[in-house]
């Protein structure tokens, strides 16, 4: 059976509400999905859980009605991801995995060798969203505007453990140093192509819980980096051992 | 300091060897890297470890005249990667990252809701080779043939553990489920896009050493799964916490 669409709507959801899509989404359920009056799509705003709803009207602009809820909010364990910007394909690529990866907080951060200039942030909040629909989260991770490299320290937060990907060599394994930390709050920081300077890495050096984690004897890509320590804090600290989401909530 | 370009060739290495480029390998030192005699570029040949050469001629054909041994071969811990093929971008993506991640062999298999009805293998080693160049690895994954998931039993090493990704949900924790089988032969298996069928999945679980494996609570996308299954399987049984290869071999 093939699961119903899963729409982020910023609505209020509670059964019986009507919900008005905009000409994009109306757009997607109508002529990319075919759905007619009566077909189920699933609703969730980052606050309430996720809901079934019906088509009610097919038409230009298409309507909602909600039904039931099927799945209470659930508060996300808190995983930042502070990266340097990287180019348009690889960073597009970076964001989507990030989300499906369950990274609440993406915080840009231009460092010396960023090369690009300029990030787009409403692009990002686009790209975080369509990834949270179809990776069946229920939240949205928030995505921040960049910060200088240099002003990140006067913004961290002294309890939130800092795991620097250091191509240096300085750290130790990277399921062992996040397991040692299990249960803190948490950021994985990850650099620009080229890595950081050194005056760059001294300066992370002075955050409150610097941990320095290697990714192995390879060199990887920036965003190949950011993935892998997201994907092993999920698996050794987060919530790598509840299960998917079940088919039968998905219909 | 800029590292050196990095060329897998097939020749033998020795010092005074004298190594002469193919044309689009000339073309790229000569015309994108815009190096000139006496510029230094490494070679390595997946067998004889990785060697400092010069460029002796930059004309058409660049020729290289080798020089000392820098590192010496050393057998890459092995790790399978069975896949179904994917959509082109996305299966670009998979093979550059399972390269970086030290996968040695590729094992495109064809499963029910496979999409992709043709792997071009060519291409897939063209990609693990540039793939490898970059990340600094002294082997070069084995593409193998893409064979059919009914297929795969029969050549099945008694010996070989396959963590397959299963968002039906019978697995635990990839991390914990891996740890326990350190040491062992491994294999990721992952699926293609909409995942395995019943019975393929009913199939794999009579590999001699199955072992499902949850990646989290998230439905994520075939090449997410692929990446997040070899990353926590580097960090936990692989070599994720052999420091990465040290600047000063990389001039």
């Amino acid at each position: 059976m093939m699961a119903a669409p899963r729409l982020f709507v910023d609505d209020d959801l509670g059964e019986g509400n009507e919900i008005r899509l905009d000409k994009q989404r109306s757009h997607y359920l109508r002529s990319v999905m075919r759905l007619n009056a009566g077909a189920s799509v699933r609703l969730f705003n980052g606050r309430q859980g996720e809901w079934r709803s019906q088509i009610a009207d097919a038409g230009k602009s298409v309507t909602l009605k909600v039904g039931e809820n099927r799945r209470a909010q659930q508060q996300a364990t808190e995983l930042w991801l502070v990266f340097a910007p990287i180019k348009k394909d690889r960073m597009d690529f970076l964001i989507e995995k990030a989300t499906e990866l369950g990274v609440t907080d993406l915080l840009p951060v231009i460092t010396r060798r960023t090369i690009v200039s300029r990030v787009n942030t409403d692009r990002l909040k686009a790209q975080v969203i369509e990834a949270s629909e179809q990776c069946e989260r229920l939240d949205i991770p928030t995505v921040h505007e960049a910060v200088k490299l240099s002003d990140l320290k006067s913004a961290w937060p002294d309890d939130r453990v800092a795991f620097v990907l250091d191509e240096a060599g300085s750290g130790g394994s990277a399921a062992v140093a996040m397991s040692a930390k299990a249960g803190h709050p948490a950021a994985c920081i990850s650099g620009p192509e080229g890595g950081y300077e050194k005056s760059e890495l001294d300066l992370l050096r002075t955050l409150p819980n610097f941990v320095p984690v290697s990714l192995g004897p390879r060199i990887l890509r920036a965003e190949t980096a950011a993935l892998t320590s997201l994907a092993i804090w999920q698996s050794v600290c987060g919530d790598g051992e509840a299960p998917p989401v079940p088919q039968a909530l998905r219909d």
